[in-house]
């Protein structure tokens, strides 16, 4: 599909979008949390689709290693990889585009890792959110250390451009202070990775609409997943926790919960804000709340059978993820191999 | 060579010695400082020339990973590698009865460090000596951790027995420790490795024969290394510190200097302490440190010479050590995939 790329030109030409691509090569991961939730849909995942059209080399990685910094239930941990791919590929990652793959299955991940760890100082990581926001002082090495790992995520595939949330600059600092340790110490190799900002919105809890959004929510309605039937979907709109003005506006500031259920209906519906609160006109927030799931359930739909599909052939998302892991280590090994020799291994 | 194995005996024969062979798998690793000294000679290295005879399956490894927990010249960091296979080579290592290899040319190990520094607590590591006799607190991330990279070394290979020093005998424990953490959460898989102590003298600094010989020694004079020229070791003892008595004896507390002398000579003419100190009869210190000097002399020759021959063909060197990693890969491979699945990454 990828033509051809001027050399030296900041673009290419993607033949079949007619778009040209931005040269440059994104990496982002993800953890295999099960199928994804509207939060994520909305966030980081419609992200991950756009970018993927953007950008002339994209990988995506499920990063197993990083999930076991928490611990697991191993049975669930393999069903919630298969479940992260099959949610993917159903909200559109395209393995032709993105380089699609599973973290563990690149052994030059936590290699790399092992080598940027000699060049961080401890202190350095004690202040990162990975630390500070979990078991203070007495969680395991692996949470400790886990921005080391991310860093050699990014840079083992001399990545340019990474997207990232409001909390994780600070790991990408990280990452950049590392490209340019390596870089002074052993001469010029990694290019310093970017972070890729997104502005999508943020969505709140259902029950609780100060809070994001979340997999791990005690309540089982604050979170509507990808493959919530129709009729839970409904229930947990429904349910949703509002104010008693029965007039449909955009507040967040004053009216968090029904300006949560506006941004869900204009993102879903792909319509503005304004959009949204003008097809709310003369409806009380009962009425608008059937608005919103129907437009909710109507994209979500496809999707949801789509990730049925997909799951019920784990074989075929494994074959996805080995191909992906194939293409990954292509680009991973010469990096890893030059690493070696400039630190004196070879 | 290895002929057969009884199944549930307690030995198997090894019919070029007739001797019978220990059933168990051995583990060590040692740094890449480049050529060895006196004080390596007698003590690991010889041990590990002894233990690849006696035990069934023996895996030696130049754990390059390790050596850059601290900052290292990447160019002398490549001598040294080759030197250090070149000195073992000279001094008996035999890689057709132990596997002898490359730590970074064996991606596994640093994957399963990984792995156990997710079930590693950080204080675990706080008091351990590897911290404790560094920079305190201002150290990498990889000296810290260094301690689990050591556990992976050990339990990649379901190793049995680890020599060490009583330097490392906590370093130890914690892959003990690991290996039953793992075990309890994840299924039996790891054996427990126990330690084999081993019973060498310790061979002292020429120049302050309270200290250990050490490579990093300022004096050069103190430290004997395997390529040293016979005038330099004739020299170097010539210069040891003694005391006034001319007699010679044998009596380390009060009188360090003659006996560190003693003990050289011992080990490497292979006579008893007493014998040593028999042969010294009549003669004044400076005529023993002539004795001495032949001694070692006698004994490093050959090993001197085949480490200037082996040095002198790197393309064999990077040979055996692609061999002895192919090897290691076989035994390691298995072992992580297991890892992997127990943990639920496939």
């Amino acid at each position: 599909f990828l033509l051809f790329a001027k050399k030296g030109a900041q673009s290419c030409w993607y033949l079949q979008t007619k778009e040209p691509l931005l040269l440059g090569r994104v990496f982002s991961g993800i953890q295999p949390t099960g199928v994804p939730h509207l939060g994520n849909y909305l966030g980081a995942l419609g992200n991950w689709v756009s970018l993927q059209n953007q950008y002339s080399s994209v990988l995506y990685s499920i990063v197993d290693l990083h999930s076991i910094t928490q611990p697991q239930d191993p049975k669930l941990l393999r069903t919630n990889i298969l479940d992260m791919v099959a949610s993917l590929l159903a909200c559109g990652i395209d393995p032709r585009r993105a380089v699609l793959f599973q973290q563990s299955q690149v052994s030059e991940h936590a290699e790399l890792s092992w080598i940027l760890g000699c060049l961080t100082s401890m202190p350095r990581l004690r202040h990162l959110p990975q630390w500070k926001s979990k078991q203070k002082n007495e969680g395991s090495v692996g949470l400790y250390t886990y921005p080391v790992l991310q860093a050699a995520d990014i840079l083992l595939y001399k990545s340019t451009h990474v997207p990232v949330g409001e909390d994780q600059v600070q790991h990408l600092e990280l990452a950049q202070d590392l490209a340019r340790i390596f870089n002074h110490r052993f001469g010029d190799l990694f290019p310093e990775p970017r972070a890729l900002l997104s502005s999508t919105r943020k969505i709140k809890s259902l029950r609780e609409p100060s809070a994001k959004m979340s997999k791990s929510d005690p309540q089982t309605m604050a979170t509507v997943f990808l493959t919530d039937s129709p009729d839970d979907v409904a229930l947990k709109i429904r349910r949703s926790v509002t104010d008693f003005t029965s007039e449909v506006t955009f507040d967040p500031e004053n009216r968090p919960g029904v300006s949560n259920l506006v941004s869900i209906h204009a993102a879903m519906a792909t319509i503005s804000v304004e959009e949204a609160v003008s097809q709310a006109t003369g409806l009380d927030t009962g009425a608008y709340k059937q608005l919103v799931t129907e437009a909710v359930v109507q994209r979500l739909t496809p999707i949801r059978l789509q990730v049925e599909r997909l799951r019920s052939d784990p074989a075929h998302l494994e074959h996805v993820l080995a191909q992906g892991a194939s293409r990954a280590r292509e680009l991973a090994a010469p990096v890893l191999e030059e690493v070696k020799q400039r630190v004196g291994f070879c």
